[in-house]
């Protein structure tokens, strides 16, 4: 960028959280309107932060024997339609597809909008025997859902995503597998996002269309909603059934196999920025952030400040991404381009440091700076990320522990959800009437009921009948 | 896999190359149909291949400073229309979107078939200044074209893509562009992918709709018939006056940038095929193969021979893409089907060789044995590797310059691709007229004018008139 811009200030959190999230998704040049209805352009610095999230998902994927393929972008209306209730989920929000050319089609294809239907038509082709089970693969790409309102990475039109399907012998192995899953994503969102999450699973009106049961991972952001981060979803044999997918098993007898799919999708960057960002701009995560370090010579033009920057960066491209920043703007001007996006670490370096040989680091995330040794950077820088790692992750628990809530009656959860941005956790009893009626008394969604039970109470919190459950509500992205 | 199933012949290409290349296809597990006409699945091992040749390409665009984006999957049809040749060359192909959930929209979108509109409309909204230049954006996609005959691979409805597209201030600068990225094409395809191209540019009859010029590597598959294998485009300022993109100038004056693109598609995988596969199979060039070495045991159930094989499986991979077969099959059916699926190298490791501390090497272009100590394998493999690439480039280059006649007259020309398919060499007047009367009664299509002309006589083929190019005709997919 040899380009000369004003780092203009961005709307802060407090005074406009959703105008702060429109401000930093353009100023750090994440993505930008495009002129299809809510679809994105993304841009290359979104880009590069997508396939870096990309890429460290696919090398867990395949760790776990999991291989990528590519279904058609397109699900003819009849094939949407094997499965009641998922065609019932989709088809309102799919895209249609009428004419090829200047003909019209026999029959309507949709863009698809997740690919179950086109994977239980490949499996209904392929399986035979028990021999060609588990069945793991995955797809990179883009799906297409008719959402009246948009926001960039958080709903749109059309985004990017992996979508994992597979097929199993056993319910037991079907079920491991959608809870491994999810654990990857957790683990994922935890190691590498630095974003902590709550892993648990949906109630029956928050399920996927089609799902017998679907795992949720939760993540609060800065304003208290929820971000539902990556989903799971155990499918029994109902879509197997509906396809007809049939094999003989070990005994000879013809069996239907038991299904799974995952999913984590580009809102996952929405989540990035509203976990992390603050009023100077985006804060990457070091994992996976474009650039990690990035090298500022201060007093540029006097004699052998460049090439010390850049000697710097040669030697630390082994163990790190890193730029050197050597356009003519001023040293305060390339502070605040780089906070605005995000970048973890910031080395300077001057003629004052070559002669001590040293250089000033400074994080991104608390804006701690030290003055390091020249001799030693391939081992601390890679110390520093993690700091910076450690430090965001540390700053979003104790954010989410601090919002969140507990309650027992209907009373303090309206009070709570009215006052307090968070999550309410609260007992309910299982039925739908009673998370239909918070919702409608509170405006809260049932996030998940995790894996962790806590005994907060014995009875719901809506109709006081005896408890089943312990639920995060919330409301929600 | 440790599913057992026949290892079936696959039809001689020389009693049917069409269908010996579907079986190809369909043996080697690359893709398979869908439910979707035209549409393929592409399965792990074709998927495998694929993101091996991504990840090479890809590595060069960003060597050469490009960045990667994501563009809309849709175009409005009005921003289809704002290029008049562009939308005459698309139009007639194109999948049309009518309706989102139940409501039929006020503007068709198209999924589009390439995306410069789509670049041009954002071009239009970034590029301010000099100083925003060049552009050097790319994007991994797949493009629909509705393609009434379809073949896997070569043609389809939906297929993958890069699409380079780089906005520059010269004219000179996005020459230099076409040009280097043409070169990147040629260099991968037979540096990485060992088949030979010719480089040249097309005439107007077969140019890119909407371009200035384009060029195109092509290549000479097994039957005879070329295959334009990868093409970039100079569009002038042709784009840029359309869609009104405009930037300040160093000298302050309003001025169009020029435009290049250029692409290369999952077409190349069949071009791989049908360059270097036999009747026992598919040959994978070693740089892109998902597997280069398979290791196979014999005797596999006596004491230490399945250890030793994992060993020598483990100490490999740092060196290459190795697996080891322990499936029940017989020795015989693994070669066999590893032969099918094009594995470079294969080792064979039994009791003997293991007290001669030693394995069998066999390569899958000519089947060349050899006895390898297992102390020197780390070196071995990757110099056996290079000269399975060598080989093949060797071969199918000495079979295209076989396959290369010139002929200077249309009596010869037609009595050439009458009898003798390949490419065909000879000069040409630069006239429309001519080039479709070679079609007319020859049945050849101009590949391109290549970079290298040589003088086989001074007037044109057809008309007899003053010559002003040599071209390369052929038949094409």
């Amino acid at each position: 960028m040899a380009e000369k811009k004003l780092v203009e200030a961005i709307t802060p959190m407090d005074e406009d959280f959703a105008k702060w999230y429109t401000d930093i998704v353009k100023k750090a040049e994440l993505c930008d309107y495009s002129g299809v209805r809510g679809c994105m352009v993304i841009e290359p610095y979104g880009y590069a932060l997508w396939e870096n999230i990309r890429d460290s998902l696919d090398r867990r994927f395949k760790e776990l024997g999991h291989e990528n393929v590519s279904m058609p972008m397109f699900i003819p209306e009849s094939l949407l339609q094997r499965e009641k209730d998922h065609v019932e989920g989709f088809a309102p929000e799919v895209a249609w597809v009428t004419h090829g050319g200047s003909e019209k089609l026999a029959e309507r294809l949709c863009v698809r909008p997740t690919s179950e239907t086109l994977f239980c038509d490949y499996y209904a082709r392929k399986l035979q025997s028990w021999r060609d089970l588990p069945k793991l693969y995955n797809q990179w790409c883009s799906v297409v859902r008719w959402e009246k309102t948009t926001r960039p990475f958080l709903r749109s039109v059309e985004f990017h995503w992996q979508e994992g399907h597979t097929m199993h012998e056993t319910e037991t192995e079907a079920r491991e597998e959608t809870e491994r899953m999810l654990n990857v994503y957790a683990d994922f969102c935890e190691k590498e996002l630095a974003i902590p999450v709550v892993k648990g699973r949906k109630t029956d009106k928050e399920m996927f269309a089609g799902a017998v049961d679907t795992y949720t991972i939760e993540a609060l952001m800065h304003d208290g909603k929820a971000l539902q981060s990556g989903t799971s979803h155990f499918f029994g044999d109902g879509f197997a059934r509906a396809f007809e997918i049939q094999y003989t098993g070990k005994d000879n007898q013809v069996r239907y196999p038991f299904q799974t799919s995952w999913g984590m999708s580009t809102r996952i960057i929405g989540g990035i920025i509203m976990t992390h960002g603050d009023d100077n701009g985006l804060v990457l995560p070091p994992a996976v952030a474009p650039v990690q370090v990035m090298i500022v010579p201060i007093a540029m033009h006097k004699p052998g400040v460049l090439d010390a920057a850049n000697a710097l960066c040669e030697r630390l491209k082994g163990v790190c991404r890193v730029k050197v920043d050597a356009t003519d703007n001023s040293p305060g001007w390339k502070f605040a381009q780089h906070e605005m996006k995000g970048v973890p670490l910031r080395i300077e370096i001057g003629p004052k440091d070559i002669a001590k040989n040293q250089c000033v680091a400074v994080r991104r995330d608390n804006r701690a700076k030290t003055f390091e040794s020249l001799d030693e950077l391939e081992t601390r820088i890679p110390q520093l990320l993690q700091e910076v790692h450690d430090g965001m992750y540390a700053k979003a628990l104790e954010r989410r522990e601090r919002m969140t809530y507990s309650v027992t009656t209907m009373d303090d959860m309206k009070e709570t959800a009215d006052n307090k941005p968070g999550f309410i956790k609260a007992l309910w009893c299982g039925e739908l009437a009673c998370e239909e009626q918070i919702k409608e008394v509170a405006g809260l969604s049932s996030r998940c009921m995790p894996f962790e039970q806590e005994e907060l109470s014995d009875v719901c919190v809506c109709c006081g009948r005896k408890a089943k459950k312990m639920v995060y509500w919330g409301k929600a992205y």
